[in-house]
């Protein structure tokens, strides 16, 4: 293999392992356990899977990979603070469209080329991505990434002392 | 910039961000919020640093980048659980030891090449690197990126209602 495809590829494993973690936990969450808040006064667990959920389907636009399913989560789970409006999923669709986003774009991303990887995600100009290539797609991945890391660093607090 | 270099440039980008937003907070957390738990029952603030900065300081010989300088950390931030052992540092000097490392670490990922990115890491041995090559610096530091942002979504606990 040659060196930029497996420096995509050390990229595309590290995305795959933290949305591993996730299904991972999803799978153990019962519907009572995740409506439960991560501690006193914060976010249910079901606010954070739903948010995690939107933010990632709205990477397919993002990065010119398809359509998004599940539009109707962004007032939910991104525009408004958790416990202010329904729940637009029972826990177990909201986990099978967990499920569904994670695999297809998992699915997209195992098919870029290096060159792909870098293209320009659409939310950026052909004007400031001249000025600055680093505006890409990989750079979408490895936010979004963190990002679950981040919100999977919280969910883990319901789990055990840490 | 070729594509393999550009591909080295954003893992070092998300690299950097992440650690400039736990510098950032820790900018702001004061001497006794950095004592709090991160919610009731949790880590303190203060263990979650350490934490941070042991594993960080880990990255220099598993890298095979330089010595560490902070092993004294890993008795009370890695090996036991928080409030069983005695903080080795002030939170000044901690918060100065993280800078440390994350500087020094950043300028000695600043200076891969792509290949030397690609080059295995101490904790592999040859046999198991040729049968793994994804088993590399770079996901090593893409691992430790993640575990920057899980414990960041639980400092952050404490800033806001999410």
């Amino acid at each position: 293999m040659n060196i930029e495809k497996l420096l995509g590829e050390t990229v595309l494993n590290s995305w795959k392992s933290v949305n591993q973690r996730v299904s991972a936990l999803l799978a153990q969450l019962s519907d009572e356990q995740i409506h439960e808040e991560i501690a006193p006064g914060k976010n249910r667990a079901l606010y954070i899977v739903g948010h995690l959920t939107a933010v990632s389907d709205r990477m397919f636009p993002l990065l010119g990979v398809g359509e998004r399913r599940f539009p109707n989560l962004d007032p939910v789970y991104l525009e408004h603070p958790d416990r202010t409006e329904a729940d637009p999923l029972a826990p177990a669709d909201l986990k099978a469209a967990w499920e569904d986003v994670t695999t297809r774009l998992t699915d997209a991303l195992e098919a870029f080329t290096p060159e792909e990887w870098l293209q320009k995600h659409t939310a950026v100009s052909d004007q400031d991505f001249a000025k600055d290539p680093g505006r890409n797609r990989m750079a979408v991945v490895l936010s979004r990434t963190n990002h679950i890391s981040y919100h999977m660093g919280q969910l883990m607090l319901m789990q055990n002392s840490r």
